[in-house]
């Protein structure tokens, strides 16, 4: 029997729309306007284009949406004053700046001085020590995407085997911790792990975060489980004609589908989830500086 | 064929000696002694034999020890202004607070207020988020001293299948992450966690800190693995005569032994490394703050 098909695509629109009514009554009530201020270094297009729809959807979403644009030799100085001048704008609930940043800059230094209470990205080691720690934290946009969308499929996870492939600190880690927050028994495999075939196939649930095209077939994967792609790679695809690429997964769609109980298909799976996320963890960051109660459905 | 006992004890004094070695350096080549200030609140008969007994290993190892013995009623203010001394002071590179502490008091404001650098015990929020993303941290104690015998055992541990049961913020977790970053494939159990003998029966490496008296039983191991057992647990021993009791771990240690390659037994196994960690932790701290290279083998 074929897997369900997990829609990232309808499940983000439908977390867009959630924010958007929390937006309005943090108007309505308290005539307050979530801002997200996003910065971006240079002209790399495809960090153009990010920028480009995480601004589109933040307005979409009613919030207050801050775009800064720096040139690719900004010197760091000038950059840390951004920042600077964003922590203290009370306007500005969430900040991210768009990574890559050029070879000048380093990410890690310029995360460490965004306000760990507008960190919406979740990469401050304060919110990854929250994290790890249990405490209320921003969680990094793409796990707690994957997060929402198990919640969403298998109701609670408490007790089931989870099985995450990668430990980034990016997606793997926090992917983890939010697996553990909520109750499953999570085993981390990566690139040392042996027999990891083995070891997925006794997953209830896989998370797979690796970045090699279709590495998980469905040889390795437990009849009904429900399998989590945050894999996005780009393949050759002469079949579309010369010079043609296609995205796929970090799983192998067709056969992973046969055995899978669910999955969710690249793209349309996780890749919408991670904006959606953004939208949420700003909304949360408002709340918070606020001293209002954060709304129910859309954080760790 | 009966497992080899791990003998923490002679573990953690070799390590104690390997301590005062570099105490030894560093007030020869660099005129530095690594100081440690414990502070008690209240007089809890077991925290002052734990305090008595940290005093002394550091007097031992060459370092010195600063101990502040505070009332019971301490106002919280009074306390913080201790702590924030102590930050100040450069004769000081480790600070830790003996818990628990009186109700009036928050363990965890105490330890937000302690310098990070100076967090020998890796309580700290900001020394969680480093350890739980690779970066230089303070290890908690405990955790350091199981994977300290770990490597000790078993060499590199890459690729090994490591449970851990329990996921508390002093052990569990921390546990997690120095096994992921010594490459193991990490399963993290808990209370929620479904057929959990069967879970552990798959571990190269188990370590068990749950706090029930000989929970894991031999018939959990599989046979040739290694186990570290965290738990301490007073339990009745009529045997001894009415009223006496004795210590036994999470683990049952004649059938465990039966099987396991390699057991730590209680007492004698972990308990004796959690304070000998302390100490490396405070020449970590030292050899960090004056900018000197850390000396080989006492970090995680
Ligand atoms: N919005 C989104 O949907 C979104 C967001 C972020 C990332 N992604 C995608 O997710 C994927 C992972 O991203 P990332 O940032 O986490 O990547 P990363 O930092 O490169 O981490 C990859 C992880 O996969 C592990 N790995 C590599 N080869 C492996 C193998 N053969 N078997 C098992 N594990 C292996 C690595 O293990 P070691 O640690 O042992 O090297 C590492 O932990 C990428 O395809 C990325 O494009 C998507
Ligand atoms: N120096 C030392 O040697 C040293 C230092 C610290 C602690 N210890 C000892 O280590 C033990 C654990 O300490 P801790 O501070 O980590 O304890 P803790 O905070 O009470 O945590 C216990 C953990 O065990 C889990 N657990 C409870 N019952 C379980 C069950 N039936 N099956 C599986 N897991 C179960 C709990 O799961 P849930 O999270 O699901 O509740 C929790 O995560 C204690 O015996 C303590 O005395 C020794």
């Amino acid at each position: 029997m074929p897997a369900e098909i997990i829609d990232g695509k309808a499940f983000a629109a439908d977390l867009r729309g959630k924010v958007a009514g929390h937006v309005a009554r943090l108007k309505a009530d308290h005539g307050i306007t979530p801002g997200l201020a996003v910065v971006l270094v240079g002209e790399d297009p495809a960090s153009q284009v990010y920028v480009r729809n995480k601004g589109r959807q933040t307005v979409e979403a009613g919030m207050a949406s801050f775009e800064h644009k720096l040139p690719a030799d900004v010197p760091a100085d000038e950059l840390y004053a951004l920042i600077e001048r964003l922590n203290a704008d009370p306007k500005v609930h969430g900040i991210l700046c768009q990574f890559p940043v050029p070879d000048h800059l380093s990410e890690s230094e310029i995360v460490a001085r965004i306000d760990p209470a507008k960190d919406v990205d979740g990469l401050h080691i304060l919110n990854i020590g929250r994290l790890a720690s249990g405490q209320d934290a921003m969680a990094p946009c793409t796990p707690l995407g994957c997060l929402m969308l198990l919640r969403d499929h298998l109701g609670p996870l408490s007790g089931m085997n989870a099985v995450v492939i990668g430990r980034s600190n990016l997606v793997g880690k926090p992917m983890a911790q939010l697996l553990l927050g909520d109750s499953c028994t999570v085993t981390i495999a990566h690139s040392r792990t042996r027999d990891i075939e083995e070891v997925v196939r006794r997953a209830d649930i896989v998370v797979a975060a690796v970045g090699r095209p279709e590495m998980v077939t469905g040889d390795w994967i437990k009849p009904g489980a429900t399998v989590i792609d945050v894999g996005i790679n780009r393949i050759d695809a002469p079949e579309r004609g010369a010079g043609k690429t296609r995205l796929v997964g970090d799983c192998q769609f067709e056969s992973c589908a046969q055995v899978a109980g669910a999955i969710t298909p690249v793209p349309g799976g996780v890749g919408p989830m991670t904006i959606a996320c953004l939208l949420a963890n700003t909304v949360t960051a408002c709340c918070r500086a606020h001293g209002l109660l954060e709304p129910e459905g859309i954080t760790a």
